[in-house]
C-alpha cells in the first residue's frame, strides 16, 4: 500500500475547541466529545483522545487547532486552553503520521466546492481563510481596520457582540461579509464558528456550515490534492 | 507540436497602459512602444500592434489590460482609454490563441518566485494580487476601509498623493504595505506601478519591479502551470 494513499487508510480527525474536543474516525458514524479544560496541555489532550478512541482503528491523524499553525505545529498557545502547545510534536505524541492545521482552515477545506470560496469563522474573533482554485490561502483579515480605529474583529467578534448587542452586531456582520467578499473576489462565502448561527438575513451566495465540515476537512487533508498544501 | 506546448511557440506580449502600449515577442530584445490615445478602442489597438510588429513572428498572444478581466475578456472599459473594451474578443481580432488578463496580475505572475507573494500596483489606484503556492488570487483590497471613511486607495492612489504630498503619502504607503502584508500572510511583497519608485525606506522582504516583469508574466502565461489558471 503506497504511503500517500488515503483511500485504504483510516483517518482519525481531532477538532480542538475551547469547550470540547470532538473526534471521529473513518468508518465511524458517531463522533466522540471530550470536555476541554482551561488548563489542557497537548500531551494530556493526546492521551485523552487515544483513550477515548481505543476501540477505533486508524492509521493517520488530522488535528484542527484553534491557533496559528505553521509547518505542522502550533505557533501559539490556543486561547482558552493551557500551555505547552507551541511547537508541540503531535506526530510523535500520536506515533502516527499526523497533519496539524488551523481549525478554521480545516473547516474551510471541508466545505470547499470550487472557484473562490471565503470562509469566515465567527467565534471569539473572526477567522478568515480563502480557498482559490483548490489552494488554501489562510488570511488574517479580521485584524484589518474597519471603522473608528477598530478592526473587523473588534466589531464582529465576541467583544463586539457584547458591546453592540444582537441587532447592531448583525448589521455589522452583514457589512463585513459584504466588504470581505468584494475584497477577495469570492464567489461563495461560508460562515462557520459558534456565533455564525446568530447572523440573520444571509445575502445571496452565502451559506452556513456546522462543524461536521471540520471532520470532512480532516478526512480530505490526506487526499493527494490537499496533502501538497499542508 | 502539441497545442499546449509553449517551448517551441513564439509569444507576443502586449502590455496596455494609459500612456503607452508596450509590446515584445519571444526572441526579440527590444520592446516596441506605441503611444496610446484617450479614445483608443481595442480594435484599433490590435491593428496598431499587428502593424508595428509585422516584422516579428509569433503564434500566441498575451494581453495585459488595465481593467478587470474575466474569462479572457475585459469586464470594464479601462480608465484613460476609449470605449468598446467590454467583452471584446481579442482572440478573434488577433486571429491567434490569445490570453487576456489584468495588467497587474500579468506583472505579478512575472515576478513570482515561491510561497506567498503579494503584488501591490501603485498607480492611479492600488492594484492588489496575491499569488499563493503558484495560484494567482486577484484581490480588490485597495477598496478596503483604511481610515477616516476612506479606503487604502484613497490614501495611496494618485488622488491621495496630490492631497497628502510626498512625505505623508510615503508614510501611508509604508503603513498600507505593512497592513496588507499581515492580512495576507505574505512572505514577499512586490511593488509595481508608476508610483512605486517614489516609495522610500522599503521594509524587509519588500522589492520593487519595473514593467519588464509584465513581459515575463506574459511569456509565462503559456506555461502549463499558469495556463490552467487563466
Amino acid at each position: 500500500m503506497p504511503a500517500d494513499s488515503s483511500d485504504q487508510k483510516r483517518i482519525l480527525v481531532v477538532d480542538i475547541g475551547g469547550s470540547n474536543i470532538k473526534t471521529l474516525a473513518s468508518g465511524q458514524e458517531k463522533r466522540i466529545k471530550i470536555p476541554s479544560e482551561p488548563d489542557l496541555t497537548p500531551d494530556r489532550l493526546v492521551k485523552q483522545v487515544v483513550e477515548a478512541t481505543s476501540h477505533w482503528q486508524y492509521d493517520l491523524v488530522s488535528v484542527g487547532c484553534p491557533c496559528v499553525v505553521s509547518a505542522n505545529k502550533p505557533v501559539k498557545n490556543p486561547i482558552n486552553l493551557g500551555s505547552g502547545w507551541v511547537a508541540f510534536d503531535f506526530e510523535k505524541a500520536f506515533g502516527l503520521p499526523t497533519k496539524v492545521i488551523n481549525d478554521a482552515t480545516m473547516q474551510a477545506v471541508g466545505c470547499y466546492d470550487k472557484g473562490s470560496m471565503l470562509f469566515l469563522g465567527f467565534g471569539t474573533g473572526l477567522g478568515t481563510t480563502l480557498i482559490k482554485d483548490g489552494t488554501p490561502v489562510p488570511l488574517e483579515a479580521g485584524h484589518l481596520p474597519y471603522r473608528k480605529d477598530r478592526s473587523f474583529e473588534d466589531y464582529v467578534g465576541k467583544e463586539g457582540f457584547a458591546r453592540l448587542g444582537l441587532e447592531k452586531w448583525n448589521r455589522h456582520a452583514l457589512a463585513v461579509i459584504d466588504i470581505l467578499r468584494s475584497a477577495c473576489n469570492a464567489d461563495d462565502v461560508v460562515l462557520g464558528g459558534g456565533q455564525a448561527e446568530l447572523i440573520e438575513d444571509l445575502p445571496d451566495n452565502t451559506r452556513r456550515v456546522d462543524n461536521r465540515a471540520a471532520f470532512k476537512g480532516g478526512f480530505r487533508l490526506w487526499e493527494k490534492h490537499w496533502l501538497r498544501h499542508f
